[in-house]
């Protein structure tokens, strides 16, 4: 009941203000209207595209879920359109894999996924932030459910083969020992007058006594094993009922070994503001969304289509395809527009008819690396054994993180986790391992954190997102200077091209930058083809 | 994708480790069984009462959480068990008001609840932490669904009438403007080698590299307008997609704003260990929780059943009672043993027969106040206009918070929130006004917040815990001289007598400490049982 203790000091004055307000004097009542902070997002609402486009054409190519906005919105605004896309499916990055599905990556390795009815793994996007409100929206006009995604877990582990003896421990008491004793160090400073350059006196001790709340300090502004560090850390033992029920303070890590760690590196992931509580996934799997897009215009969508070129003249633009499975002679299709979705990593094997800025832009801009494992366990161990329920726990071995479900809380029976999510020369390192030595690298890390996973393990699949044959990639990797030099001619419409996706974005990686990207895009076509 | 920077520098040897597991090289396995980590509660799994208890019988007084463990596990334990509840239901505080109900509280005001069906408020408990394993096995033994209870959301409102104008703020802005202004004043005096006496040189430069991270801090250090701020506390313009697409930062606002303010208070809420994610709720309403409970031991309980005298002698206990709703002659029930978890408050106006020193700790302790206020809205305006999704904002006013809905998210149509959750001389106040006038209150003060209150409000209900006829308070306000004075004299069994409740526990208020203090105080009388 922590929080009655937010307020301690007000209450004499609240309580007159009360009888006022229950006798009732006059109060000031703000504005019948929304309190107007800062904007999250630069989504305003489902997109307007007013006046009619006559007859004009536009063909998207590929369906994530940058096309499948823009063939929707097009095809609703009255444009007649066409979409060429290489899976057989909807949604592109927005991707679940679930028991019968077969994936077959560049190379020919081909994985079966064997997770039982009901379990799911994400391989690209898997969570959906609460400012993220272009994606949301679409959520909830293609009715697609969403459930809180546990992003933080106090109680999961943080993990480092260079520190502690490579014992995991839990992320709660290095957070709280952590913010703890900087509380305490700079309140000594403050006390030391090492600060009066910054603070004057009266300020200095408001700090004292903001810190003494936030970092659990005790009366004498020391961070130490007492109540106070305990309520946040945790107990060695916990309060409980009855005769034995006296709690005893558990004791802290000291700062320096913190510091000797690589794990405060893990403290803040959840304070970034693509990581704040509350954030959000689609029950029962990313897709969900392609589906729920798919239902409102897979019928304008040619599937299993490879494009091979892209060509435009004065009238319009002709794409050259192929069937993705039977291959063949070059189909073609052809409109008055062109919306490519495609990654630029594609794009810039094909032969594409745009400017030479156009050109060099598209191959300008590198991709990330991304690889992940979902892997199949007999039992929710880490709930029934170790009471982590959703959340991530963090290792410095490479892969880099295990994340639990954030669905089907206390359940029995068999479970899928994120048994890797790996970045940059690991990615590329797991993506180039087969299939099986992906599995055995994640088990063999894993268990680090988890030996039950030795017992418990039943099947898992890999994804390396170098070697997805539709993306060849993860994300657009911009820097700084990429963006100067390219990011204008990446989104400027080229004669009869326009691009749109992640990589047309400042969200990169994001379904919102895909969505936001889009929605830019075909405000622009429109915009050009109503003023033609 | 931030989380990709966690590990930045470990990439060469990560690889090189990689290598290794996959050509076979050996690795340190852990054993093979759970991390071993500090225990996080005392409960060891299901109570096993063994040996028989031969015709032993036991009377339990309240069909609360306590009451109803004692119960079922009694029963299960081969006793014969009778249980008197005032209520016409199991759970005691563990209650969920729905549409329909109707709640007459001391002094005769009666409440009819109007929420639309499916929508409900939690008077009492609304949330169960990962750690509390007692009442998590308990849900999973009955079969209650538990979902995620959004305890932070960095969305929500932080508000005080006396700061920034009286202007809501967002939880977001102001937790990353003080922790980065506290790591930016720490890095400066670590800078100046103010810290000398308590770190290295090294350990103050590895300091000062975490404080970048940690705090959002740039290059040089410091905590301002820029990328690394907006990318915790939002940005003025935020990352979109296409031309438009780069973002502007906001502005931070000045550590000595927020410490004139009193909002640093509510900055490290969801840092206490019962606060801390994951947290959840039952789907449905609290009341799950005794639903569970009353379909395994519903048989034993006389509802409507108002203790009035407790008397013991050498051969057993009797307990009179009359009916709660007609009143009547006293009628009798007798046991072996009495296991009594009728609230200190209700006890102490009882006759009682126990020892003195008994008789002075159900006096001594005095009970929380605190009161609940529920209000149905039109529409779910906190998540249609500013997408607070769940979560706790807070407001100095008497009201202390507005908690949205942890389920139901994107909904469309009407939404509960809860409208007051006030402590101390506040909730005096709340509990000794009329209804309507709770309501008016909770409007008047909600409104500050959330301006859409005038237009949404359709109705609202309230509970006064010290007008609560069962339970005439909240909650054992244990002070650290009263635990010393009388705790183990109220767990101390006094003749054939036995207290159990929250109150006998170091979890006040928490359904928790109910129920650990039950199991605490079955095995105590079953050991003496045996043992006769």
């Amino acid at each position: 009941m922590n929080e009655q203790s937010i307020w301690p000091r007000m209450t004499r004055r609240d309580l007159l203000a009360m009888i006022g307000t229950v006798a009732g004097s006059s109060l000031s009542y703000r504005a019948m209207a929304g309190i107007g902070l800062a904007p999250e997002s630069t989504y305003r609402g489902p997109v307007k595209l007013e006046g009619s486009p006559g007859d004009a054409s536009v063909l998207v190519l590929g369906a994530g879920l940058a096309g499948a906005v823009a063939a929707l919105e097009l095809r609703d605004a009255g444009y007649k359109v066409q979409v060429l896309e290489y899976n057989d499916r909807v949604g592109g990055r927005c991707w679940t894999l679930r028991g019968g599905d077969r994936y077959t990556e560049l190379g020919g390795f081909a994985q079966n996924c064997r997770f039982d009815p009901g379990l799911y793994f994400n391989p690209g996007p898997w969570r959906i932030p609460y400012h993220h409100h272009a994606i949301l929206d679409y959520c909830r006009r293609l009715g697609v459910a969403l459930e809180p995604f546990i992003q933080v877990n106090y109680n999961a582990l943080v993990h480092s083969e260079r520190a502690f003896d490579a014992k995991p421990q839990r992320f709660r008491e290095l957070r709280a020992d952590f913010s703890g004793q900087v509380a305490e160090l700079l309140a000594k400073a403050a006390n030391q007058k090492a600060l009066d350059a910054e603070l004057s006196r009266e300020d200095a001790e408001k700090l004292m006594e903001a810190l003494r709340e936030w970092g659990a300090l005790d009366e004498q502004l020391r961070y130490v094993a007492g109540h106070a560090s305990s309520e946040r850390r945790g107990y060695a033992k916990p309060p409980g009922g009855g005769v034995a029920g006296a709690p005893e303070p558990s004791q802290p890590v000291s700062i320096k070994d913190i510091l000797h760690s690589p794990l405060w590196r893990t403290l803040a992931v959840g304070e970034e503001i693509n990581h704040q509580s509350a954030i959000f996934q689609p029950v029962g799997g990313m897709d969900m969304i392609a589906r729920g897009f798919e239902r409102r215009m897979g019928d304008l969508v040619r599937y299993g289509a490879k494009v091979t070129a892209i060509q435009q003249n004065e009238t319009g633009v002709t794409v050259s395809y192929v069937d993705a499975h039977r291959g063949g002679a070059p189909q073609q299709a052809r409109a008055d527009y062109c919306l490519c979705t495609l990654p630029l990593t594609v794009l810039g094997q094909l032969d594409v008819q745009v400017s030479s800025p156009m050109k060099a832009a598209i191959r300008a801009v590198p991709y990330w690396a991304a690889a992940k494992v979902g892997l199949q366990f007999k039992r929710r161990f880490w709930e029934e054994d170790e009471h982590i329920y959703g959340g991530i726990s963090y290792t410095d071995t490479p892969i880099r993180m295990i994340s639990y479900p954030s669905t089907g809380y206390f359940s029995s029976g068999k479970g899928v986790l994120l048994g890797a999510y790996t970045f940059g020369l690991n990615a590329f390192e797991f993506t180039a391992l087969a299939p099986e030595a992906r599995i055995e690298a994640a088990l063999q890390y894993g268990r680090r954190l988890h030996p039950q996973y030795d017992q418990e393990f039943d099947n898992g699949i890999s994804v390396g997102w170098h070697r997805v044959p539709w993306t060849l990639g993860c994300a657009g990797a911009w820097t700084e200077e990429l963006r100067a030099q390219h990011y204008e001619t990446i989104c400027r419409m080229d004669g009869r091209i326009l691009l749109a996706g992640e990589h047309a974005s400042y969200l990169p990686a994001w379904q919102e930058g895909a969505i936001l990207s889009s929605l830019d895009a075909i405000v622009r076509l429109h915009h050009h083809v109503v003023n033609r």
